[in-house]
């Protein structure tokens, strides 16, 4: 019977996480003595504030027990001290801690809409929405948007092309995870009116708000929560403080039945690390975060790269205006193939590199088959060893597999 | 249109913890002033081991990665070495840790079967079955056990009868939460017989394991994993070692493509909190437990209470042989209502008493409104203070409202 164990077909059709998936090869490699550079996954590689590790260092308690499940007292009075700053004040009954954004989504998402409903998001997407929708029985649609057209968003008309009656709400992130979009008022206004105009939610997911560049500023959809309560805001310490080993989100909404429904989704979860909680609060405590050189540096970075990238007019980008991912198109039919052949085949002095294919930042079939992702989580000296061997594979990989021809050969 | 915010069906179904819903009034009652004792969750009430804290005040890096989503190799190696101790050794990639027991089920329960499917449970069960399998869209089919036959397992082909073609696994607890009971070796052979006649999974939720009295000890399902493969083992450190406060939980199972699908869902929650990890690596590498003594501690508490509520012919329970939990059966019509009467009105000395009520630790209509559980997780003095309001409220309620005659006037 070994072979034939029934399992779920949910389980069989459950997408593997693009990010993870080719890490085994470059444990592989390292185990043969290489040096691999992870670009693959979003973990900011400055440190994270001690402020964090403060209370959890002085935690004394012999007791380590259950914290109330809506979240730690400190921690709630610690974001919404951080949203006060920030112009938006909050209800505590507005609040709920999650295990990071993913339990934050995860909640929203089953809260929102029932088994077998429509979940509209704009393409590229961070990936693991299609992961989470997978284990709610959703539908994950696709709303392009292009490289091409700076990741503009479309028009209302083109957006309610893609309803349908089973369309429950929009998740977005905003700065975007890949894309590095910062949405504009008048995009913001578009999607809250269209979300108003049809009764869809609106999911938004706001983890890299502060990483912003060039003296852009991302607008939070709090901004319009009074208009429109079906706005579910998602944050999270991981980026903005470099605690993603903490796990530690939260997330917002100010329409009292869907707080209950959350509330008890907290409460059958029992709650989160008590330990963790405390760190977490002590870093939206931080009046003047030791992190505020970080968008300036990630800026940096992103011109290096992009400097560097720029001699290679087969290598196709929109200079991203926030976060620290970059998404590149390339001369390359699959790019599935291309990272793992990248990975496993490609080393300068003995270092190789790490990247995310892009094609399930995609639903629609075909798109992003000759994309990838790069998270910009280096320091620059390492990161630009990294973009050159990245090159130096594209062109052993241009030399044994066809190329795609470069379609559009001049940088946005 | 704020009121008609639309929200998905299952959010509206979606079941309150019995264990959780009444904190409120426990909260009232204490800004009021008033003492209450918590016999509602079974959070250990002794200390969480020094072994935890060191790793976690030691840890020094300046930077909080995710972990590897499988678990911290630190911790993986030091459940191996536990379950190596008990006699069964593991292999890793039988081996994924998870956010407490809860990330352990939802995976597990995920993974065997679709929206719509059954899993069978006996009842009475540990309530947040009922919001796992909500979550997943599936149903909860309960098997009755009762206390006027000590909790046995019923005959195979009793069990049979709650078979549908939709029933997918078995998930248990052993011992159980809340009955106390040790499931014997002919049990647990009925039960592997059944689910390997019937093609079904087997979860078995084992956080009592060590937690057992009068010498009489547990036999874990890892027992039975060689001779049939479709069994899921959870552990978790919260009650062995009193780290609620943690959440860290693992599952083991020894089938490749089960275990698959369990490695893509830990990828896509990313990971669990690093310090806990470390914390709790240090816990499941403690050879002498600095907690062996507790269990008769539990123990010595149980016979108290029991030598207490005896002196009532009109209290009936069944002395459990392991966990801290104590079911009652009492002689009420709702045992709702009366749990929410209880911590409402009923105070001696200013000190009141919050239990919770069975009516959720079932599925079969009808069953458990005139039960209660009790967790005794509080030292003898205190304990016995409880159980004298628990007492005094019953005999008051009693007289204001129509009592439920006892039908059964002997202690198992």
């Amino acid at each position: 019977m070994d072979d034939s164990l029934p399992l779920s077909l949910r389980s069989q059709g459950y997408p593997a996480s693009p990010i993870r998936k080719l890490i085994p090869y470059a444990k592989a490699a390292e185990a043969a003595g290489h040096k691999v550079f992870y670009l693959n996954i979003g973990e900011p590689n400055h440190d994270t504030p001690a402020a964090f590790f403060q209370p959890i260092h002085a935690y004394q308690t012999p007791h380590l027990p259950y914290e109330p499940s809506q979240g730690h007292p400190e921690l709630l009075i610690a974001i919404q001290g951080y949203f006060q700053r920030l112009g938006y004040p909050l209800e505590k009954h507005h609040l709920q801690v999650t295990q990071g954004a993913t339990d934050a989504l995860l909640f929203s998402l089953f809260t929102i809409a029932n088994s077998g409903d429509d979940i509209l998001t704009f393409e590229p997407f961070y990936p693991n929405y299609l992961a989470f929708t997978a284990q709610l029985g959703l539908t994950l649609v696709g709303i392009p948007t292009t490289m091409e057209n700076a990741y503009a968003l479309p028009s209302l008309e083109e957006m309610e092309t893609y309803l349908t009656p089973k369309t429950k709400a929009i998740l977005i992130s905003n700065p975007s995870n890949p894309t590095g979009r910062i949405y504009t008022e008048e995009e913001l206004k578009r999607i809250v009116n269209f979300a108003k105009k049809h009764q869809l939610w609106i999911i938004s997911d706001e983890l890299y708000h502060t990483l912003t560049f060039a003296g852009k500023k991302a607008t939070t959809l709090l901004a319009y929560q009074k208009v429109y309560p079906a706005i579910v805001v998602i944050d999270s310490v991981s980026k903005r403080y470099a605690a993603c080993g903490a796990r530690i989100g939260c997330l917002i909404n100010t329409h009292t039945p869907f707080m209950e429904c959350i509330f008890q989704l907290g409460q059958s979860r029992l709650g989160v690390s008590l330990l963790d909680q405390l760190g977490a609060a002590a870093l939206y405590r931080l009046e003047n975060p030791s992190l505020a050189h970080l968008p300036a540096l990630y800026e940096a970075r992103r011109d290096k790269v992009i400097n560097f990238l720029s001699a290679y007019p087969w290598i196709h980008y929109v200079k991203p205006e926030a976060t620290f991912y970059l998404m590149l198109s390339l001369p390359i039919h699959d790019s599935n193939h291309f990272c793992t052949w990248l990975i496993e085949h490609i080393h300068l002095d003995g270092e190789r590199v790490l990247i995310t294919p892009a094609e399930n930042l995609y639903v629609t079939p075909g798109k992003g088959k000759n994309e990838v992702r790069l998270a910009l989580v280096l320091e620059e000296e390492p990161l630009l060893r990294a973009m050159n061997i990245l090159v130096y594979g594209l062109q052993q990989y241009m030399t044994l597999f066809e190329p795609l021809n470069p379609s559009r050969p001049v940088h946005e």
